[in-house]
């Protein structure tokens, strides 16, 4: 950390995440923005030589001024650097809201000598209520003169809310990498408000690539993470591509690596979602498509009966069965009567009737549930995670606020 | 009761409910069904001289086995009587369980002396295990035996699964009326499973307007009522009408009393949810269209954060917000930045930003919320009733079958 801080300070990952690949330093540093004085701001900087940038955004209506802000500054594939704030959203803040972020922008583009349309912000905490300005800009300013090569597991630790872990990862190829972290989780445990991302790659790669790497890793990681089945005014995720290394990657290569990496930061979202002490992988096989296989999973995942169950040790498989039968047979064609369903191994549920007894699966003996739906249907899978609904998911959400 | 019971006995409610209209015969008898002893299984006799009936069914794709033959059995519009279990679903049991249902149809046209095709069927408990047909078909004969023309305070008793109340009303009109009860809600508190309605009336009318008054409201009233997202396989809402009051009634002013009877029965589903602390009314204002204000209000009635948030007695208008976002444009066109929040009265925000403070409202001090969204898009309003998410919910629904 660049600030003295009284607090007792969240252990620094062990991986070097965003500072991994060549071409980046990062920082984290206490602003003063959370009452709790953790540290709350964080730098990322792409030295170059590239400067591509590709960006994921919440898909909701309503977003926070940071995502008006960074969707727009990446349309043009460059960026130089992201600004990360927790301890506030700066959503639903109105056009005052968005000069804050402009204002930050441009405060974080002086101090590193860059253009402020190549600053990404992103920002999490709080709906409706304004950033407090003036301890923002000194701690961007402290974070600029605090940039480090090994900064990554500090940015980690800054971007935390209810997170108990900062988590960073990174894979190495062959001359090159890619790195990342995370914090929250938009619609795992949004408690947290929001879920943000920030990959990092020294790779040779062009923006368009870049883009296609994040959204096809996107889609199948952190979209098919769902907890609550909530959505968040603030989601990002952002891939910045150094060149660093020299070494031209080819496409699929860079999709692979960035999709290994999302996969590894996704399943920390879920094992450190708010409150939870399962986390339930939800497969359906043999779907007509892969569409199809993720909806039965998401209803699955976003039943409150199904997770409460779950919390209570119980295979409550009609749960799972009234979960898929409320999938429209349009969205997925399947035959009731043919459902297969397993909970950690056991067939609990053959043909949409019972099947082995439920007494075989011990839920309370791990932390992973896996629960697997045979739709008879077609050949396509998909898994989707989740969490149990929990007692500390209703305190922490109850009283996260107030 | 016609059947002595050890254990306490609930209330008998005040209003004759389904007894309330001339024509009809009911009873709620304890067949051993349910492991507390209590009243579980309930008969209601149609005397006629009409026997028209209309039913309303779970759109869920898995229904439990008295929804397979209920659903056929009401296609002609006739029924003379409805038997009723609470103690187990019958969901999920395949051809034996349809098997079971088929059987208590004619076990009870047998004892009636009626067609085994006009006698329907609901089911209410656990899903995935067969029914005790010895001692529910053994309770079918006391029924029969114990019918009695006050008897609907006895059905609504017997029909309770979790319910702490039992839920009958009627409504006069001149020289005829309309009564009903109700158990459990399907969406509501579903650990119950299933929300079973029996509404009857001793109007002259035909089949035809029957099937369009109930379906005009159920639309308006229970299908608004939406706890936890969830949906029922054995949801059932019927309608039977026997013309002994000899009135000619206008298919409008049987709407307007089979409306007024589910409405006053939805109010009390909701108050009774499993868990609940605080009945939520989500009404969207300036919709432009009655679909486009349900969808909005379904998105925030089915926020976990939101509901959770409210347990809490924390306005979270945020969470509203974020909740509206998810609703895709071409379904509910509206800009963002022209919403409008009241909870109880406070605009806590205005134009999608801070409005009033937040303090001012005080969720502490009753039980029901008001949430008012006004969209600013169009002329259309609609209400969608849900409860808050509380510890107490999860509790119920994660010991419910253990």
């Amino acid at each position: 950390m660049s600030t003295v801080s009284t607090v007792t300070v969240p252990a620094r990952p062990a991986d070097q995440g965003v500072t991994a690949p060549a071409g980046f330093r990062a920082t984290g540093v206490t602003a003063g923005l959370k009452a709790s004085g953790r540290p709350d701001l964080a730098l990322v900087v792409n030295d170059g030589p590239l400067q591509v940038a590709a960006g994921v955004f919440t898909s909701n209506r309503v977003v926070a001024a940071p995502v008006v802000w960074s969707r727009q500054a990446v349309t043009d594939g460059i960026a130089s650097a992201v600004v990360l704030n927790s301890g506030g959203a700066n959503a639903c803040t109105g056009p005052e809201g968005f000069a804050d972020t402009h204002r930050t922008a441009e405060h974080v583009a002086n101090a590193l000598a860059v253009s402020a349309g190549d600053v990404l912000v992103c920002s999490t905490g709080l709906i409706g209520e304004r950033l407090p300005m003036d301890l923002l800009l000194a701690g961007a300013d402290a974070a600029a003169a605090g940039l480090s090569a090994d900064g990554g597991p500090d940015a980690a630790v800054a971007i935390m809310t209810t997170d108990t872990v900062a988590k960073s990862v990174s894979v190495q190829r062959d001359g090159w990498s890619v790195g990342g972290m995370a914090k929250g989780a938009g619609m795992l445990a949004p408690g947290l408000a929001t879920m943000l991302v920030v990959l990092t790659t020294d790779a040779v790669v062009t923006a368009a690539h870049a883009d296609r790497a994040l959204r096809a890793a996107t889609r199948s990681t952190f979209d098919r993470v769902d907890s609550d089945g909530c959505m968040s005014t603030n989601d990002t995720v952002l891939l910045l591509a150094s060149g660093a290394s020299g070494v031209e990657v080819a496409p699929d290569d860079l999709a692979g690596a960035v999709t290994e990496v999302c996969t590894r930061l996704a399943r920390l979202l879920v094992g450190d979602a708010e409150g939870a002490s399962h986390d339930i992988a939800v497969t359906v096989h043999r779907a007509t498509s892969e569409d199809a296989a993720v909806a039965v999973a998401r209803a699955v995942t976003r039943s409150n009966l199904f997770k409460a169950a779950v919390f209570g040790n119980d295979p409550n498989w009609g749960r799972v069965l009234a979960a898929a039968g409320t999938v429209p047979e349009q969205v997925a064609p399947f035959d009731p009567a043919l459902l297969d369903v397993s909970i950690n191994g056991v067939q609990v549920c053959r043909a949409g009737g019972v099947g082995e007894p439920r007494e075989l699966v011990d839920l309370a003996a791990a932390r992973e549930v896996r629960v697997e739906i045979d739709l008879h249907a077609g050949t396509s899978t998909a898994t989707v995670w989740t969490n149990d609904l929990t007692h500390d998911y209703v305190h922490e959400n109850s009283a996260y606020s107030t």
